[in-house]
C-alpha cells in the first residue's frame, strides 16, 4: 500500500486539525465572530439520538465538531474551487468555514454496551468534546462500556481513549482494533520514515493505546467481532480503515466510519479527493463499492462526520447519490 | 372563499387526527408494533433546538408526532396511491404509517418570549404533548412566554393553548391571532353549516379561546406583530393561515407554520393536494408562491411539520423543490 508524503501530512492535518487551528487563530477568529449575548438560556439541547435495531439500542453521541477554514481551497484536491463552492452552497453549508461534525455511535449488546469510536476526549479544540456529557445526559457512564471498537486511528476517533494526562477514560473496557490499522501506525518505521508533521499522529497513537495494554484485541477486518458485529474491511480513508454491519433481527445498520466525511460533499461526488483520505484513489474505490451497496440495499448508515444526529441513507441519483437523514422521532 | 364539504370534513379529521386514530386502534397497533424492550435506558433526548436569528434566540420545540395511516391512500387527493408511495420511498419514509411532527417556535424578543403555535396539550393522542417537558428541558416555563402567536387553528396547533380541563396554559400571556382565521372559525353560521364531523374543530376553537377573553389581539395578515415579526398571508390551508417573516440585523427566518405538510411530499410535488388543506387550489398557489420567494432568497425556513429540528432551506430541483435541512450544530 502507497501513501505518499503528501497524504501523510494532510492525514496528520485531520488528526491534529484543533491544535493546528489553535495554532492559525481560527479559534479566536470563532469567538470574534459569536453573536451577541441573548438574554434567556442559551444550551444547546444534549447531542444523544436513539433509534432501535431490531431488540437493541443504538445511542449515537455527538461529541461537537471541528472547523475547516477555506473549504473551497485544498479541501477537495481533484476539484477546482468554484466547483467545491457550488456544492456546499448547494448544501447551503458555509464556504469560509464549514463545520465538520464527530459522532460516536453505542450499541447495546447482551455481551453489553459497545462503543464505535471515542471522540476527541476534549483534547483537540473548543468546540468538540461532549461525548462525556451527552453520554451522562442519556443515562450512561463510560465505565458502562464493555467494549471500544475503532474504525481508524485519526485523532479526532481516537483521543477519547484517554484523557489529558493519558490516562485511560474506559475502565472496563476491552478495546478492538483493525489489525491493518494497527499494524501501519504502530510501525516504527513507517512512523520514522514519515513526514515531521506526520510524527504526532503517530505519537498520539502510541498514548492513547498505552494505558489499555493488555486488553485491545486486534481483528481481522472481516472478522465478527461479536454476534451482530460485523466487520467490513474499507480501506483507503486510512490503511486498516473498518467499518462494521451491525444486526439484529433482521435488521441492519451500517457503521460507515469515514468512508465518507460529510456527505453532501462526497455522496453527490464520489470521484472527489478529500485531503484526508491517506490512499485517495483506494478510498474513492471503498466508497463507490460501499455507496453502491448501501443505496441498493436501502440500508440506513451511521456516518461519523455525518450532520446530528448522523443516520440516514444513501440514494442513487446522477452520476452520485443524495444523503437522506432518518425521520427524528421522539420515541426510540 | 369556498370550503367544500369534503374539505371541511378531512381539515376536521386533521384538527381531530389523533382521537380518531385512537378510535381506528392505530394507537394500539402502534404499541403491538413496538419492539421489545431494551435493557438499558431508553428515553430519547429532549426535543428542543437552538439556534440564533441575528442577536435574538430561536428554540425549536418539539411536541411529538401523530400517525397518518395508509398515507398513500386519500392523504394526496389528486395522485396515484403508487406516486404517493414512491415519494414516501425516495424519502425513506414508512408507507403504511407516515409520522407526521409537530415543532412550536419560540423567539426571543426584547418585549419577551413569543410562542408560534401551541401542540397538542397532550390531548390529541399519545405520542404528541411533550412541549411542556422540553420547555422546562430548555430552561423555560410556559409562563415566561408574553406572547403566543398562532398561524391558523387547527386542533394540532390550538389545543395546547389549555390543558384538558380548559384551564389556560400561558398564564401570563397575550394570544395574537389573523382575522381571517378567527372571523370564519368563531362564525356560528360557518358552524351550523359546516358538516357534522366537522363541528367537533369549531368547539375546539371555541374551547380553547374562551380562558383567554379579554386579551386576544386580532390582527391583519399583512401586520407587523412587533418588531422584527411580520405576519405574511398564506391562506388556503385554511382560510385565514398567517406565516410570519421573523428578522433581526438583516437575518430573516420564514416560519412558514402549514404552508406545506411534511417537506418529503409537497417541496417535489407542490401541485399535489393534501386532504389537510381546506381550500386546495388556493393552498396550491400560496405553496408555489412561498416556495419561490424562499428558494430564490435562499431564506432559513421553520416548517410545523417538517422533521425535528424541524428547520432548513428550500433548493429548486427539477419541476419542485427539495427540502434540505439546516446543519445541526451543538452551538447554538
Amino acid at each position: 500500500m502507497e501513501f505518499d508524503r503528501r497524504s501523510l501530512l494532510q492525514a496528520a492535518g485531520l488528526a491534529l486539525a484543533a491544535p493546528a487551528l489553535l495554532r492559525l487563530g481560527v479559534v479566536e477568529a470563532l469567538a470574534q465572530g459569536a453573536p451577541a449575548a441573548s438574554s434567556g438560556p442559551t444550551q444547546q439541547a444534549p447531542g444523544f439520538y436513539r433509534f432501535r435495531l431490531g431488540s437493541r439500542m443504538v445511542t449515537l453521541l455527538h461529541d461537537g465538531f471541528g472547523s475547516r477554514p477555506s473549504p473551497t481551497q485544498g479541501f477537495v484536491r481533484n476539484a477546482e474551487p468554484a466547483a467545491v463552492e457550488a456544492a456546499l452552497r448547494a448544501a447551503f453549508l458555509p464556504t469560509e468555514q464549514m463545520p465538520i461534525p464527530y459522532t460516536a455511535t453505542l450499541l447495546e449488546t447482551p455481551q453489553g454496551l459497545v462503543l464505535f469510536d471515542t471522540g476527541t476526549g476534549g483534547q483537540l479544540g473548543r468546540t468538540a468534546g461532549h461525548i462525556p456529557a451527552n453520554m451522562r445526559a442519556a443515562g450512561l457512564s463510560p465505565d458502562d462500556i464493555a467494549l471500544v471498537v475503532l474504525t481508524h486511528f485519526h485523532g479526532d476517533h481516537i483521543t477519547g481513549l484517554t484523557d489529558a494526562e493519558g490516562s485511560p477514560v474506559f475502565a472496563k473496557a476491552e478495546v478492538v482494533v483493525p489489525r491493518a490499522e494497527w499494524d501501519f501506525w504502530m510501525d516504527d518505521g513507517q512512523m520514522s520514515r514519515a513526514p515531521q508533521g506526520m510524527k504526532g499522529a503517530f505519537e498520539n497513537v502510541r498514548k492513547r493505546f498505552a494505558p489499555y495494554k493488555g486488553r485491545i484485541r486486534q481483528i481481522e477486518s472481516t472478522a465478527e467481532v461479536a454476534p451482530g458485529i460485523q466487520a467490513q474491511p474499507t480501506f483507503g480513508h486510512t490503511p486498516g480503515h473498518t467499518s462494521y454491519l451491525l444486526s439484529d433481527g433482521g435488521t441492519q445498520v451500517m457503521l460507515l466510519g469515514d468512508v465518507t466525511n460529510r456527505p453532501e460533499l462526497n455522496l453527490a461526488h464520489p470521484g472527489w479527493h478529500l485531503v484526508f483520505d491517506m490512499d485517495a484513489e483506494k478510498a474513492e474505490a471503498t466508497r463507490r463499492k460501499v455507496f453502491d451497496q448501501v443505496a441498493t440495499d436501502r440500508m440506513r448508515c451511521i456516518g461519523y462526520h455525518f450532520p446530528f444526529p448522523a443516520n440516514g441513507y444513501v440514494a442513487k441519483e446522477g452520476e452520485g447519490y443524495r444523503f437522506v437523514p432518518a425521520n427524528w422521532s421522539s420515541e426510540a
